[in-house]
């Protein structure tokens, strides 16, 4: 993902995943990718911005905190979930935020 | 930076900074490296977690909008703000968002 996302007038919510991996990859990879495609289909998904450099960071926008636990609950994120705090996570922490303002150029 | 911010107890702030670079590369790196410095000196820093790929995300976490406020209007980094505007960013989204919730591993 290259691109800012465009999302609309605050407010809104973020949730930012910073992660730092471990040495496993197992699938690494392809679960990523099935993750943020999945995530783009969910109700309330506004956007979403990754890059990874030592730490990953990973911000997703939602219309509200339900569409965050909607997503959160889904079956196969927790499968993701569950396999990223065994295999491929070193650490991490997710952090749920209100957007109350935004400006750009 | 390659560490998760060791961020306290919630509720505390959010600044998301989203950015593609432009070609010119002019001074940037000196100078972000002076304003991550500058920045933690700063009233109400919290901690910084940043990454590039592509898109470059920073995110710095405050105990309030008013040290947000004092940061932004900070003569040095104002400097930084007009030259990044002019010839090291292509483009730039800023959210300000408060964190209401973390949990980690």
């Amino acid at each position: 993902m290259t691109v800012i996302a465009d999302t609309p007038k605050p407010p809104y919510y973020a949730v930012i995943f910073t992660s730092i991996r471990s040495q496993t990859d197992n699938g690494y990879n392809k679960m990523a990718e099935k993750m943020m495609t999945l995530a783009q289909q969910q109700p309330g998904f506004l956007g979403v911005e990754s890059a990874r450099e030592g730490v990953g960071i990973t911000v997703s926008y939602w219309q509200n905190l339900q569409d965050i636990k909607h997503w959160k609950a889904n079956t196969e994120h927790l499968e993701a979930q569950e396999t990223g705090r065994k295999l491929w996570y070193e650490a991490y922490r997710v952090r749920i935020a209100k957007v109350e303002k935004d400006y750009g150029l």
